[in-house]
């Protein structure tokens, strides 16, 4: 990677969080990012949770990539969630490379990045760094929180940790446990990232030799499960790129190969190998219903958070069965609960995009539980 | 790959074979296997068409990896192929590397084998390949051919090509073009390939440092594929692997971890990297309806051949709309044309396994075609 992060926020966690490995860590550094503002009653603030490769440029420029915030789409003034009205936060996951503690920081003791020492971390371990972060911008309680695919996995998991720190919830596109194709898929991208001798077992900072292509296959892995057979179809079918015919060679003759390894070069631009790693496991990890004795439904037992649940129909990667779990599960809690399956054909990838009728569910959910909210705080 | 070609038939084809790129190869090796008698009338004779990563040892004892030929469920004595009954004929295909002329056979010209200088082929040159064989062996008609997931590709390619020279067709699990998705799917394991350092644009076999790690991840991500999310998740779910709880560390922790990697580490003992890349090229290639003006019912305008197609309800690599498809376009055809679609978790894969309907619906088939075709020929 050859970027710097210098124009983000970033706090100092002071206090000592003892990891799920049995570590316990301090004086590390959480970034993250605000926009709009916060009002007097403290009653409009979000916490949005991001994705695997997510960061906490949700929206406006991402000065990494020069590109728009990864939920520009959702974020913004007059947008969903807006910030016009309320308060958003997010911070970069621990384990993250994006100016959070993570495998690429420096350990000051040996003036090294931490590399493979770097504890193995968990959902867990992310919810509650972002807990400090919250209690260090002085917000006792939440509006709402938001999150997608690994987002779900730390709101489902910060709602069952704090009940009583968020009003409501929307978890898209997500599950409250990996399944064995899950984690294939995870375990994949790991082995492609392992496996190439660049890598070394992690220590690859000093040299600036980073396993690029281990992680663009990786990137492309993930890529190709973001998307939907029928998406997929719709966007490239079999249309070749700039030739008229086949050039029976193994360049990109199909449209599809040239973006997937586009896709797959842009990405080791900004992103952290490692963190890859360390990230992927904390989702394998993750199974909320592990952690209570009678399972998923004891996670939210007697919660009074409002949960709108969504999912996408074309989404392979995290079904819409993986959300009607929760919805069960919130059910069986006598939590209230609204679920949404949003019709689309562009599979996991939908919940970053321009879907109207998944814009317009989340904005009525907000601005109406805004409305409860305010009368209550 | 430590193993060496011997126990194996072989021809020379030394008919000129002109291939789809241009090129035209002679006196190159078409390495096959037989099971059971042919007949006097000789019209018990079936070829069947091998997927990626099969080869000519359909069953009995596979001399390469010391185990079972890969579709022993189906073909052997009593069983649904009969070889007490029928003559069963598979070769290797062309760009293979279990005898066939492939990218690992030697150049002689060069003493030193082709790699990279391989011509670029085609489902098309290879079902021509194979029909050099049969007129080696001298069957001018076949009773039957079968052929799942790429075999289905030759299989169809061989009636749209020779509609007088099989009696009956079973297209297993198949499709007559790939579609975006399934070309990325390909596409992710010649990057994983290519992008190993030892891969050495396909000169690998001297040094004999062979490209294992992209490989492994190649089949890796192959083998997810031909597996069902149910199905994986019966087979591993979540449970670890010898442990009683989460290790945190980047081993293999999950069951399912473990068993992506041992794929990967035996197929890397058996399979030629260049060759992968040949074969899954000819896979995405393969359009059969390009090949005909007004589309894919114009492949089997007024054809006899008796067609059996099946697909597994849980197979998302070549679904059940793939075979569909073919179906719409035989019955557009007004070819005879039957459809079976076996309900089971076991996604792609399934018709290498114990599927007592699937091999039940085949048996059926045969054998009601084997008595019609006698009273012909």
């Amino acid at each position: 990677m050859n970027y710097k992060i210098e124009n983000t926020k970033k706090i100092i966690i002071n206090k000592p969080l003892k990891l799920d490995c049995g570590q316990t860590i301090e004086d590390f550094p959480i970034a993250y990012e605000t926009y709009g503002k916060l009002n007097e009653k403290k009653n409009n603030a979000i916490l949005i949770f991001h994705a695997l490769t997510g960061d906490q440029f949700v929206t406006g420029n991402n000065p990494i990539t020069n590109k728009d915030g990864w939920w520009a789409t959702a974020v913004g003034s007059g947008k969903a969630i807006d910030t016009d009205k309320y308060f958003i936060i997010c911070a970069n996951v621990l384990g993250g490379c994006m100016g959070s503690f993570g495998p690429k920081s420096i350990n000051e003791k040996k003036k090294e990045p931490y590399g493979l020492s770097f504890p193995v971390i968990t959902i867990r371990d992310m919810v509650r760094a972002q807990d400090a972060l919250l209690e260090h911008l002085e917000i006792d309680k939440l509006l709402s929180v938001f999150g997608g695919s690994m987002g779900g996995m730390q709101l489902l998991q910060f709602c069952a940790l704090y009940p009583e720190k968020t009003f409501s919830a929307v978890p898209i596109a997500s599950t409250a446990s990996h399944n064995a194709q899950q984690i294939a898929l995870n375990e994949l991208a790991r082995q492609a990232i392992m496996s190439d001798p660049l890598w070394n077992k992690g220590n690859y900072y000093q040299n600036n030799k980073i396993p690029k292509n281990g992680l663009a296959v990786a990137r492309m892995a993930a890529h190709i499960t973001y998307m939907s057979d029928k998406g997929l179809q719709e966007k490239f079918g079999r249309k070749l790129q700039e030739k008229k015919d086949y050039e029976f060679t193994f360049d990109a003759d199909f449209q599809i190969e040239s973006y997937l390894r586009h896709q797959g070069k842009v990405f080791v631009e900004r992103f952290d190998a490692n963190s890859y790693l360390y990230i992927s496991r904390a989702m394998d990890y993750f199974d909320l219903s592990k952690q209570f004795k009678s399972g998923l439904s004891e996670a939210f037992q007697n919660h009074k958070t409002k949960f709108l649940i969504v999912s996408f129909s074309s989404d392979w990667l995290y079904p819409t069965k993986n959300s009607k779990e929760i919805v069960i599960a919130l059910n069986a809690s006598g939590v209230n609960v609204a679920f949404a399956e949003i019709k689309t054909d562009r599979g996991h990838d939908s919940f970053l995009l321009d879907e109207p009728e998944f814009l317009k569910t989340i904005k009525g959910f907000l601005d109406t539980n805004f409305e409860i909210f305010k009368n209550e705080k």
